[in-house]
């Protein structure tokens, strides 16, 4: 068993505290003989890095990842891949006044319970820097499908909300917003949203929306490896994440099935995709799109009633640089964890016909 | 690497088509020394059965499973327990018309793209029939973890909706009607709309939600195996579902911290529960609950246009006994799989601390 | 955690005590579109079964296996394929003298401690019983890998012990005597020796050498699943197993690198083979080979003092029907687990190279 | 599937090549609360580490481990734990001859076919510097499992060879000379063989014997993870390692059942132990010992004939710094194997009864 462990022939290991001295990772089942562009995963990183902008937690990382093994002249070797990224800007300080209380709606209460003992500096083996792991595998991944192509995007704050069609979308615009929301009239209103509850000192929730285009047929194993029961089961592992949906999603379940079956063209492609590209828990070449719900961050710079670790009560208020809303940050890992998934697939496939 | 296997520790591996001999399974890492009540298992598997009522497939099947090996004396023993389901009741030539035929909505096509060969009898390995094998390891994990109490019923068929306040519901109805909903006024609006989309020749969506409770503290591993991950993995595995939620779910999203933070009482405990139960991947001993999205069945007995394997456009018209809602008899379904996820993380529990 | 399963990406999970209803498996990974010969599974089931000569166990049983799944018109198609063999000849009563009392040198002490409970009937789910299931998928994997040969015989019994240079052996010859020694003159001197064993109420052990040729470069995977490690692994699960070694093996040890090292010839072939066709855990296109020791049979029948799950000192003989010596029914499982751990590396192959 | 990954419930995953930047690895489901003694664990490396004594390689590494994660305030966490040891001696120029051509009996040619590309310098990641990750998690799980004592030893060099009954040896002998052999007579005609050896430029083979004491009753499981084959597997995936056997191992194939079988005492223990402390694959609370056989190191200070990756012959001699015999370094790789196989199994044994 891995608790630690993501994904089935490609497989990501990780490690790291928030504020231990590194965290990092090892990728293991990476074919041999891909080219790595090691500027285009710092790329990512960098989407994802905090401090970029005046949306998210100002805390200044610079999140460099250092490759320790497994490329050789340019090129994956076909032996793990191990990494690092060291931890720069911990202020260690800004949680001692947490060392014993717990915070509502973290993880406190709950590691400490489970494991007796608990890093409580910046939310340990909980924080959201974990996630940075996941986006240099991501990158990795990435370059080796290099042929699909993968656009998440910011599609609601709070009640701030797209048109779920996401035809008509440019996703290149994505990334000329700080809020990540390819539809640059909605992407000021959330900004603004995002602004006005910082100010207040609070969070806000949101979703984000992804798309994967020109995608091979016969992605998934259909029973206990559906494609989108390991893409949701991705989504979920991510933090603050609350719901996971795919094709029709939620408002499918309103439907009958004569609106709901997606009716064939002759070249095997349908006329429409409410079934988001999976069938069967099986890719069948139309785009694949799902959305997934964050919650808002549960530290706020407000004063909240709460216990400590004896169980008396107290008070807390945020210290730290936290984000006022996780979402525009969570669109380079949600992207990260599509290109896992889809690789890993991808990989597999070729062992699925004599 | 398994794809046909569920679960981690206490694991699940099935095999079976619809059409086939037999359905079964093999469940490995069960503890020994469990009392087992076989009677209750087959009341699991009566649940699920076709046939039982007449808003479900009226295919009569009596789904009766024949335990193999693990069992001694009444007892589990610790080695593998294997079981199957003989198939009785297949009408195979109800879908000759089928084999050359992809059903739009249905997981033909990919399969045969992805095997390049194809079971085609009654969807093959596709079928939800699969799910008897599901529910009979659900069935003895319940026994294995029996504080836990696990109630599934369906909470919306089409747009007949319950409110989501399961706080003043009496779960020991939900049996008490045929559509499982244990408001039965609701119950009777839902019945009689899948009535009348039945006598249309069509098929409606809904959702199940599943209310876990007497929780203990800790089950969950917090990176990959999150507690709400493994369990929304376990749901997108259920045919037909197209969504997962747990806790304030896709509602939370358009909620500030303030107000979703579960603040605690001093005995742990939180005065609201938006959390689902679940903080950081692990249980908090509050109630556990999540929403599960099904989309309407595919097969209707209505004429739809669609392509056969060559690719030439034909019509098809379902033939068979289908659901017109699959969700009343997936409820049994999903507290089986909510009970082996419960299970295997309980267990686990056991080799986390010193 | 897989107890009962074996292999990577092609996978054997198993069930099945030796006096239970009936022993199978699940083979899970195997490729669609591969032509299954049925009889040719059948016979080597008949290779492994009871009572098929006079120097093995008298028990009759005619091992037949039915597939459940998996298999239609007469080609795997990618899904699990299920598989049960009845017990038909359990003669249970056998047994019952053992129901409290710890066989010498038996599995019955161990699992009683571990499980705190046993199905003590001939041995339960530690019955060499299971081998059955190996021989079952072995058989099939063969047909996967229908151009690598695989060849095992018995190398020695008790101390008649054959030459280690395989290379003059005639394989073809192997079937030809009753204790599966391709040279007839030693396979004579076996066979004496274990009828003399048998008359005495005692058992002997031995060794099986195996061979696999015309292997292709590149099986194995160089850290934790070294080629020569899976094999010694599934050659170890083997029940009386008491040691492996490949290649030059333990007389290895004794050599200097000077004369253990193989020269290459320029075709990238060795002119000596020392390595057993395997460096650095990888295949390199020349013969495998290893040898497995087995050590005699524990049940004797003869009187051996033993004592009771209470602890009391008593005397047990051993009844029912017994191997006087395992060897000769060993080779076709040494043969089966080593086209599983091939195929399983052969697929696996498949995903190391962009 | 793990290529670089050990373990069932406690994992260890590793990468890193002789001449990268590092080596290291992630050690994952250790249990939470284990106070650890980083010291302890520097000091198991330095028995691996080369340039300890005049016997073996003279390069000199300081390997010194850094611990990442998991271990907060000395104690472990609950989380994963990552470290690295970073490579400080690398003379990669030593190996700039090699770069195309094939060392014989070495994994360079293996690895050329298998992965189409190969890191050269320093046999890449097919070196046993590997190791030395497996010596700091076996340090760890030493000390979670703290009342097992795991002693071994060199029990041979070429021909030299100890009496197999251990019983007499003092084991805090063994580190008192370089060979780490407990008998002091033949630890001095072992180190005078290796120094002969190595004046001529050659290298020698010889065996370890292990020996684990205070064992509980019930370690393994009985199908596809027994004990002794999950010991062997992690023998075998030694560098240099050629055959396994414990108990009686290989001599026991001469034996009689009568002869062989290990009678009870009233205490549940037996008179004899040639079972080697496992009975179908459980322990049985028995001294556990077992032999592992190393061939001659491949590099020598001598001429040899090979061929480049062209299939040009070509002429090879060792140069750098290696081991004359690979066995007095191998020493506490073996027991640090096999500390992590019974700490892995000493926490499964937690889920296996109700």
């Amino acid at each position: 068993m891995s608790f630690n462990t993501f994904g089935n022939l490609l497989k990501l290991t990780t490690f790291g505290e928030s504020h231990g001295a590194a965290i990092g990772g090892i990728i293991d089942g990476f074919p041999a003989g891909v080219s790595i562009d090691l500027e285009a995963i710092q790329k990512e990183l960098d989407r994802r890095k905090p401090g970029q902008s005046k949306i998210v937690t100002q805390r200044k990382e610079p999140d460099t990842v250092e490759f320790l093994s497994g490329i050789f002249e340019g090129k994956t070797t076909g032996t793990s891949i191990g990494f690092v990224i060291r931890n720069t800007n911990q202020k260690s300080k800004d949680y001692s006044h947490n060392t014993n209380v717990y915070r509502p709606s973290h993880a406190d209460y709950t590691y400490d319970k489970k494991y007796g003992i608990r890093d409580h500096r910046g939310g340990g083996r909980s924080s959201a820097r974990e996630t940075a792991n996941w986006v240099v595998a991501g990158a990795l991944a990435k370059q080796f499908i290099s042929q699909i192509s993968i656009n998440a995007f910011t599609s609601s704050v709070g009640e701030i909300e797209m048109n779920k069609d996401y035809s008509q979308l440019d996703f290149s615009k994505t990334e000329s917003n700080i809020v990540r929301c390819p539809d640059e009239e909605m992407a000021e209103q959330m900004i603004d949203k995002i602004k006005e509850i910082r100010k207040q000192g609070d969070t806000i929730g949101g979703t984000i929306t992804c798309v994967a285009q020109n995608i091979p047929v016969g992605l998934g194993e259909p029973i206990f490896h559906k494609l989108h029961a390991d893409l949701g089961k991705a989504m979920l592992s991510l933090n603050a994440v609350k719901g996971f949906e795919f094709g029709s999603g939620f408002e499918g379940t309103k439907m009958m099935g004569s609106q709901h079956n997606d009716i064939f063209n002759e070249d095997g492609s349908t006329q429409t995709n409410l079934s988001g590209g999976i069938q069967g828990g099986i890719s069948n070449g139309m785009d694949i799109y799902f959305r997934v719900a964050f919650k808002p961050v549960a530290t706020i710079m407000q004063n909240q009633a709460t216990i400590d670790s004896e169980g008396n009560a107290t008070e807390i208020m945020g210290k730290g640089r936290h984000d006022p809303c996780v979402v525009p940050r969570a669109v380079p890992v949600v992207e990260a964890l599509t290109a896992l998934v889809l690789a890993d697939f991808y990989l597999l496939n070729r062992t699925r016909k004599a």
